[in-house]
């Protein structure tokens, strides 16, 4: 189960339901049937069903849900990706909460995917960063991953990264890099920002054990790769675009971190069909 | 203040915060002081300085904030948001969380004004739609009149919307508006879904308040103008883009209600410099 | 589901049991297995059996409730309400929550009905207020339901009502009103209240959509129905008691609000009888 | 503070605000202020008053609340209970959830008033039960002792009563109190309810420190008295209305309980008036 | 069910968790099997298994956990305590969170087990205090009544304790006495610490029902017991520890209080083994 | 602050007040003041004041504390660590649960010191482990820093320690640490359990960050470190106590960690005294 999943959901559920769905309440019988189609209407990858899941579930835990399509998977415009049989009612209040949780995943999937499907074959690996939406930390990461892509620390307390406030509070790199690994646990490695090849080599000499590149351009990245030769990862981050995957990722760099992976995704477009049926339960 | 936004904050700043902000607790003096400067790095209309503000009262009550422009302004890059002063150790925990609200609330609300900005001035109004991220819905809708449009419904239970679902399980129109009339506070207008003139038609005689034409193309969008005729108010709904508008505005409806207000906005990029202080509290 | 409902049987059941319930705890049989009777002890009009069900089955999901009677039926003393078979410590530690839930209920259905035996066929609708026992809002509100009365507006979000102040602050009902149309949702009426004819004009013209007429004498009443004309909806409102009922009815408004369906209510009195079961569990 | 208050008007807020006053959010200037003036419509006991300003303070913690009487006060129609001075849109959204408290807990002070001064001089004490409204345990059995009677056990553990069918899941009285003693804290005295004299006596004999007399009559609660002869406290119990007080009083038992003490309460009427400030803050 | 225990292994989990096991998370086959055997590396009494089935159960509804000794009884190095079979993934992630509430339950049982061993049968009650782990007030003192132990009163609200400072506040025994029989609920005895045979003296003549000698020696504990001479309980409190215990016990006294049984515990050793299982779920 | 405080804090005083300090408001005015003294009965060092003092606040946010050691230094029986001055009642209200958290802590931090002066000054660390109090992972990992040892991770999502069960899951060291690379975020280490020379050896070439050498003697000890040559870190655990510190410091490892820093502690004894002031508020 995904971090705080539940908190959101019900988040998500109360301002949406609020004092309940008074048209639905007014209008469906509350024995009445039907089975809810989700329908892809663009091209895309799908993430986050077994969210949409837990939303049904959570309005009827009698609702009958069936993914159609495996995380991960390409879909076509037409494409089912879930049905879900039971009572109508619920169907009908939960559809709206269950779209935009899905809508939002299948969302950035289908951008990461993208973003993989730009990057040459040289071992490079693409990261995420911490530019989430607030509350969606642990979904989005997930989608990153469902794409294709990796993550990088999740939060402030599972990685150590230094950076220009943290070094000048400090007096230096080598004083910080000392005095992070005094008082972390030592299962965190230690990770240093750095804008110049003078600060590459301070932070290579303090013992760093990951070097990030700061909007650094290819010839300057190249030149620190060569300088690092191995004794740490390297990281090249900021600002960096689709276009630029293919010659960033022949620098000979470890990592990729892109921001835009997350926060530049938009939702794909997706519905709902619901369906009565004949039979009530007996 | 917004609906539901002190548990998106606490939701916020647990998933980021976690155990801890390892790298700053080890390196930063508690008394340690300096000054966050949020600088605007693209064109925006800004919305939510008041959101983060309160992230950063959140860590740390007191910290000065001061808001430089005002919600609905237009920024150009370059031009200073907010400037928070105080304890740099806040700064530096709060930072990530404060520009992950405030990049997705300027993007909305920037996203919405090209839309209002593309609206000819015939006295049509714009409206979002329930197509929000999950957990977001009141700062979302937040932004939408801070960009210059107007809310749908907030929720379920704060309107009655009769879809094509309600209407078959009611056996027909004038029994879904009968019903809903019957059954819900007077205090709520009754709008009815429609996709051909002969269920505007069959709406229009049950009574509903408000008749929304679901995509709908212009020329069957202004023969259902005439049809109403001024007894209810008209909507338009689904499939519109910015460059319909135009069009669309010209047929006589009352409301134009859009989806991609909100979920097709994308982050814009917003960043904070930190500068340390001199002097530390008498 | 009711709104909210969850949480105020889990405040219930905690500010009851507390550490424990130390007596069944010290003499009953974990495994000691029961069946409790509820039981009318004066004629009423019973709501609120699904509440009583649910407290019992937080106490011991194993429970087994069977509801005799349908909500909104008449009971005489000595009809069985409910059965609950089980464990005996689960039962007995349950049914004083249990019971004063159902007795409150039971008490506000019994009291509308006697309000709606008292109203003359006229067509008019008796609603209820806000005037609501504060954390019970929407079981109040469904108990009138069930006594066969309508609601009001739930909360102060999902209607506009303006009051004198509202008025006094916008400098007069028609800046009121049209500030109202402008800043909230479509799909929501706007009502105003009124205290004068002078008012209800002003109403009228500013396109209100429900002319509330707050403590007006039936004369005064009449005159403001013939001047409204079916332009708007009319509700009185103000100091209803049963007696006036058939007067008021008479007048020719479209609704009644009343605040004493809710907060003059007084609990009926509903006990349990609870009987060892020979056989203990397989 | 009392037990579980501020969920209680966390609830009850909730609740009414919903996703916020859509009427004062449209039609109130955020910095316009008034002065609220809360007045008895009805003779009354006062209790509560510090709910009533929490929920003020609630919603604006600048709000000046003053408290114009003491709690237990008798007031008269007319008479100011509490003046709020403020932001206007604070005042407006409060005012009925502050009401709805005020109303509920005047009328149970002023309802136990009645029966207080009802009870002759005998030195017996008036308890109530556990018969109050979920959610509301703490804030009744105030109300009670504002009233002027006293409490009865909180909840199921911080006292012992021993039932019927305790007694016959134990085989008897004495097992029953025996296995009681042993099992349960000795800061807590041990209470039996008994229907006969017989039954008193075995409780006697079990060294129970209370005895309850369940719905007997005067002439039975007098011979079991007699036969307490003091070693025990008694308690009458079961059916106590306001004018079997002056009987049951002159039998000599030390207590008497009454659930309707708490469960017919009404509401009484308060209103609150309230009036713009002609100035601004600074 | 122990009181507040849902909460605490809430905390307790989210406290271990976090954004989720990652080496189980990224190591082990999501419908990989197994079962775990929880076994007693040293001598102990028993207690907590309920508590470790339902965190175990917690991770995973599905788990078939198996208690293999009763609570309280006696356990050597090498006995199995209780196995627990299914998702291999759950008994990874639950397995510290369970061990460490049932080393310090067991440790808590097989410490207070000690001093009722060494306590000659005198008919003296031993009871611990509120010196517990906060958080763990409900499990702890469960864990003394598994350990042969009793409970003196388990928080603030359920038994009535007055000390110096309360009667300094009140002017004497004899005023704090009788105002807290006025003040409280009858159900509860009143108890009264002393230190002086002038202030049992004091005690008994104000009525208490327990007097308290606080960290008196032998003698003057058996001049109190005189003094009393049965019209009260008597506790011997302050400073007890085993080997005074045969001591007081022959006192007289009814009742010893000794924090050190849930303060001075410590953690017995308790470990658990995981082995895989070769099948998978049909 | 420590994560989840608010939360424990919460927790400890709902379960020590519950529905309130009955003795205190039944016998203690008010507006009596005092003073607090809280002091050290035996000989500690000082840990967890802040969370004293947060205790007091919470009760009165009023109350003024003063804390008259530092965190970290030693204490001898008579030392004053904290005075308190404010409302009686809520001195007496929190006295308990402050003392239980901080004789906690203390004891702890203390325990810790122990083993800290009992190791050698060679460079090795000390740290704990994750067998801490459930719902007392910070507290207990602040009290061993405060004590002078080191954390090893928070929890299972900050660090990743490959078991047995792993690497039997993953068919060998060699693929569970390569999945573990391919799956974590890389800020993370990758640290193996191992039992035997050759696990060492299979951990290396795997290329772990950390060799965790479970349950090995001296000997074997030294030959892991002198196999591993400064690879990677290596780490001692299992069954260490204090007197093989000396020897196990001695073999050149990295770090030592011990689970009995947490788990053998013992609270340690501190009171807190109250005095009367003659003075009330103005």
């Amino acid at each position: 189960m995904l971090h705080g999943l539940e908190r959101l959901i019900d988040l998500a559920l109360a301002e949406d339901i609020a004092t309940g769905d008074i048209t639905t309440n007014a209008l469906i019988a509350p024995d009445a049937r039907g089975q809810g189609v989700i329908v892809a209407k663009a091209p895309m990858v799908v993430a986050g069903l077994m969210v949409a899941r837990r939303v049904f579930k959570r309005l009827d835990a009698e609702l009958r849900v069936v993914e159609m399509v495996a995380e991960g998977q390409q879909a076509a415009p037409g494409d089912t990706l879930m049905t879900i049989e039971g009572r109508m009612a619920a169907l009908l209040t939960a559809e709206r909460t269950a779209l935009n949780f899905l809508q939002r995943l299948c969302g950035i999937a289908t951008h990461v995917r993208r973003y993989v499907d730009a990057l040459p074959d040289t071992g490079v690996r693409l990261v995420d960063t911490r530019k989430t939406t607030p509350g969606w930390r642990a979904l989005e990461k997930y989608a990153v991953r469902v794409g294709g892509a990796a993550n990088h620390r999740f939060n402030l307390s599972d990685g150590i990264l230094i950076k220009d406030n943290h070094i000048a509070a400090c007096g230096g790199i080598a004083a910080a890099v000392d005095r992070a690994r005094r008082a972390a646990p030592h299962s965190l490695k230690i990770e240093v920002e750095t804008e110049t090849l003078a600060e590459v080599e301070a932070a290579l000499d303090a013992g760093a054990d990951i070097i990030m590149l700061d909007n650094m351009g290819p010839e300057a990245i190249r030149a620190a790769v060569d300088l690092v030769a191995g004794r740490a990862l390297v990281e090249i981050s900021g600002g960096v675009d689709r276009d630029k995957l293919e010659t960033l990722a022949a620098c000979g760099a470890d990592i990729i971190s892109i921001g835009a992976l997350t926060h530049a995704a938009r939702a794909v477009d997706i519905s709902m069909r619901i369906d009565a049926s004949e039979d009530r339960p007996a």
